[in-house]
């Protein structure tokens, strides 16, 4: 099937999906985990075909580990799709309901989106959790993993189709691009997709977007701050210090630039600094910080290390750090760290980012964290979906008018007057 | 000052908006409706000069009509921005709260999305609406009005910004873009704009959709469908269908295709027809239609009128008017006259689009008619916001995480695990 026929397919099958019953989908949902676990050898063999033909590719070994599907990984894949039936339905709740007048009601209620399109990394438990969450979303999907992966990609999506077919899903929900040259094509076809869901680098999302009309959920870099607040409890700042920013420093909610307030130059300032040098950080400052520490100074306060790198900054005030962070920030993760709650306060009210952040890491940013079960993405725009996006990401919704034959008309003519009136029920159909 | 510079202005403005309080967005408010009332002289001798110019280049009768800013529309204008008062503040609310550990909580609080580019007709009362919505919201604006309109456009933005000055607003929260040059300037300055609404006609959303990178919230055509069901009262299909063809036809709510179904081909089709030609509106019709009835066949069905002209089909079943819809509507509005609660309730689960109607007209799906209070726009996008666009359209949202020193080390080393608890409470800070 070309990649034009399978996103009008899958077109038609989501419109049969958001028809779904809850049992429907949870069904299917067991179906997936049950037959992954029943042929777990075909999935690992496929798996190790992967990783060979990698190896002579001489794939880095970080990625090489994010390849590997082993016994583990599927089991634990499949725990994550039996969780998933756990969860309520996202779609048909009621999410608002107003009484225009007697006997005309208004609801808006949560459906699913549609088509999504995702483009995602070398790591086949990901498709898996893709998957998953469209299908308890009751969205049609179109993949593209990457071509490392393509093996294990390949049977996973014939066995998720095939569990589909015996759970009675519809032909055509889920679909997966095996070419960079599909990728293109599913870009231009903004009739049948409804949203595209890129994970990877910044270049690629950029890229992404600059190359469709079709909406698109991700996310920028992440140059997260911590701000070091005059009354920060020291033996605090230092743990957390070291937490947001060597944790785990590949990802975008590690913590690219310290702030300090200028009280702490002489006593505080030399003490983060010797616990960022145990922790093997290169440390780069602003003048003053260079002067103090002897280390190098910053060049650009916009930088993303991912590295065991860190810039630091003395600011003067609270509100020189909140500058700071909304000039130079990605809008992505920000910290403070301070015994005042009202500094607390009008940090997280004023700085601009998905997630402000009051005693404690960077790096709790994280859909499985923060307890949305799997995660889709983490957004840094603004729009529809911002921080880390669960399954709420892929809902949107419909208003549900239900009338007895009423004309606008009648309320034009003065005959009625609308009573708008907020009422406390679900939608009764 | 030039676009890039007031857009710059306007992101600063952004970050001192979202803080301010209730009470200071609201002594705005109320200071902008008192400069109005103050200022009718000016304001309609302004208003007068946009009349003469525009009468001397012939604008059409409709369009002067809805330039025209006189004593009642100003007096209405300042009575809508004084309603908003009275309106809970979108910003701030708790959305969700999860703990994530004992003294470890999450929050989702709404907060204003930033800076806000709005291109608009020509109707200057828009003006007043669209400042009033982005200061409760807590939004800042760029501002483009029809040329038409530019004199009033000009001593109300004046004006505005006076009061928005004395009501102790920040610089540069409003901005008005006086050339289509601008609107282009404008549409690249991503770093600066978060998202544009263009109100205007479909063709014009779509030259903006394509020639930027802001998300726009607008919409597509209303391609809006009536279905009259073999269960539906016959007198109600009658009514229903008359209002939603004609009440208004030159709005994208209004009704452009009615679907019969077969049953009705001999008693009640006839008397639709009637009705409709009663109400002096030209027929098409699908084969059959057309041999009952002796009108011209339909040539397109996708197609728009926004006049007097109608699409009528024969369909077999439900399911046949759903897939007719699904092919052919364009997401905006869609009805179904029926006395069967289950037909109803399938028809508006299966119809993909923004609004789905039981037993009433096409033409209640409006800002206004909805108790939104006004509206910014009509969205036909599922993203963001979907179908009538109040306030709500114009919040993104922020997770606050409040902890105690919390480091992912911890938990990532099994020393500490997440409670993950839904909590029922407001975000303290």
């Amino acid at each position: 099937m070309n990649t034009v026929d399978a996103a009008a397919s899958a077109r038609k099958a989501a419109r049969i999906m958001a028809g779904l019953s809850s049992e429907d989908k949870n069904k299917a949902l067991a179906k997936i985990a049950e037959l992954m676990l029943s042929q777990t050898d075909e999935i690992t063999k496929a798996n190790a075909e992967d990783l060979k033909r990698s190896q002579n590719e001489a794939l880095a070994a970080p990625l090489l580990k994010r390849l590997k599907f082993d016994h583990t990984k599927l089991a634990e894949s499949a725990e994550g799709l039996r969780s998933l039936i756990g969860l309520d339905d996202p779609s048909g709740r009621t999410l608002l309901v107003n009484e225009l007048d007697d006997g005309l009601e208004l609801y808006r209620v949560s459906c699913p989106i549609g088509v999504i399109g995702v483009i995602f990394e070398s790591r086949p438990d990901a498709l898996v959790q893709i998957a998953g969450l469209c299908l308890k979303s009751g969205n049609a999907l179109l993949l593209k993993g990457g071509s490392e992966a393509r093996a294990t990609n390949r049977i996973l999506t014939d066995l998720i189709i095939k569990a589909g077919q015996e759970a009675g899903l519809p032909d055509g929900w889920i679909y997966l691009l095996e070419t960079r040259a599909d990728v293109q094509e599913m870009l231009k076809l903004d009739q049948f997709v409804d949203l595209i869901i890129p994970r990877g680098s910044n270049e690629f999302v950029r890229y992404i977007m600059d190359n469709s009309r079709i909406p698109v959920l991700g996310h920028a870099d992440g140059v997260c701050h911590m701000f070091i607040d005059s009354t920060a409890d020291p033996q605090m700042a230092v743990k957390l210090t070291v937490d947001s920013k060597t944790q785990y420093t590949a990802v975008c909610n590690a913590m690219e630039t310290l702030l300090v307030h200028s009280d702490h130059a002489q006593k505080l300032l030399p003490e983060l600094a010797q616990a960022l040098m145990e922790a093997g950080v290169d440390m780069y400052g602003c003048d003053r910080v260079s002067a103090l520490l002897g280390c190098p100074e910053v060049e650009n306060w916009h930088t993303e290390y991912l590295d065991l790198k860190i810039s630091i900054k003395l600011v003067d005030s609270l509100e020189d750090a909140i500058d700071h962070i909304n000039t130079n920030g990605s809008g992505h993760t920000e910290a403070i760290v301070t015994s005042d709650k009202d500094k607390a306060a009008k940090f997280m009210l004023l700085v601009d980012a998905g997630n402000v952040f009051w005693n404690c890491s960077t790096r709790f940013s994280d859909g499985f964290r923060y307890g949305f079960g799997a995660e889709v993405g983490v957004s840094t725009s603004k729009l529809h979906a911002r921080g880390p996006v669960g399954l709420d990401g892929l809902m949107t919704y419909k208003y549900k008018l239900l009338g007895h034959g009423q004309t606008v008309g009648e309320y034009a003519d003065g005959t009625r007057r609308f009573s708008h009136r907020k009422l406390d029920r679900s939608c009764p159909l």
